[in-house]
């Protein structure tokens, strides 16, 4: 499967692309916003394109040809203000989903937060981050594509244990942006991911095993 | 009709309050969100109640009990911050239209802002204003509620001329206030509006017949 990167240079971006270039199933596509950010990539010699979360659908669609899959992981992060929230986390991911529908990409991995699908669950200092996360995640299971959502809990920059909880309940925990990685990668073709979301953090259970049981 | 006016104390808002009450058809209930305007509207004679946009639907369902119709005029305004513009312009919308569902109010008459439907004409400087918008009125246009979406041009301080340009192509203009509410008004009962969205500026047509040739 030829994968699309979205957010290849963000942290877990970079792990997904990593993971990818090292399975024999999947080749990666590093979605890039900068020129240096791409020379960079292809000097290790992994394919890379030039687009920018901000392009019309139609320019999107056309970063999409000969593509299978996408893995969305971009984020506007928490240095910049909620006006790119709005414009990058929520308008961004969907012009992606109407781009892969017209450009005929069915496979759509999107990397969303835990609680994000219950207003309840909502933290009050990042509440306007969640509005968006929860409107991307509802036009996603409301499109024809294929869709994976994956919803982690805090993320943290600890290596990767291979274990993890995955499940549709609600449960709050950490999880290091390695094992996040791999799930996403694990999820790309295993059938129990598809057309369902779940939460993710630490756990007992091997990554493969875990979104086998979904 | 007693028509639930939100975002009863803006600029719209207080003008359409204001013509509810004069009328003969309808009787308006502001909602509003601080206890001293609520009083200084009940000194007016008029009904209003506390709520504010950020509370739950089950209890914005409650403000709408024994509603005919809601007026959403509310925005966070240019001054707050985009995290209000997803709080209030898109999640705080939405959650009325589901309170109104939910508590089987079927009327919704939503002020959206001109361009917001195609992302090609959102303006470069309130792009991420325009992309709360947007999902806001595909939200209302994908519920069951019999709803109408008004989409002003450039909203000026003049008096009203009662003369305006309605339809569904782009027309940008600019148009008083004050005729923005008097359509709001007209189209309450005017079934030419109903679950349809069109643009409004300044024009030749009386508000009455504009509504009417929708």
């Amino acid at each position: 499967m030829k994968v699309l990167v979205v957010g290849a240079n963000g942290q877990i971006g970079q792990k997904v692309v990593k993971l990818i270039q090292e399975s024999e199933e999947h080749s990666p596509v590093a979605m890039v916003r900068k020129n240096e950010q791409k020379e960079s990539l292809e000097k290790e010699g992994i394919d890379a394109v030039l687009a920018n979360l901000e392009d019309s659908v139609d320019e999107l669609a056309k970063v999409l040809q000969g593509v299978d899959g996408v893995i969305f992981t971009a984020g506007s992060g928490g240095s910049t203000g909620a006006d790119k929230t709005l414009l990058i986390d929520l308008d961004g991911a969907i012009k992606m989903m109407e781009a892969s529908e017209q450009a005929g990409v069915e496979r759509f991995v999107l990397i969303s937060a835990i609680g994000a699908d219950k207003r309840e669950n909502w933290s009050e200092e990042i509440k306007s981050y969640y509005v968006a996360k929860y409107y991307a995640d509802k036009a996603l299971e409301q499109s024809k594509l294929n869709y994976t959502i994956i919803r982690p809990g805090a993320l943290i920059n600890e290596p990767g244990t291979g274990n993890v909880w995955a499940g549709t309940d609600f449960e709050y925990g950490k999880i290091p942006r390695e094992d996040v990685a791999r799930t996403v990668v694990a999820s790309l073709t295993a059938e129990p991911t598809y057309r369902k979301a779940f939460n993710l953090i630490s756990g007992d259970t091997k990554i493969d095993e875990a979104v086998k049981n979904l």
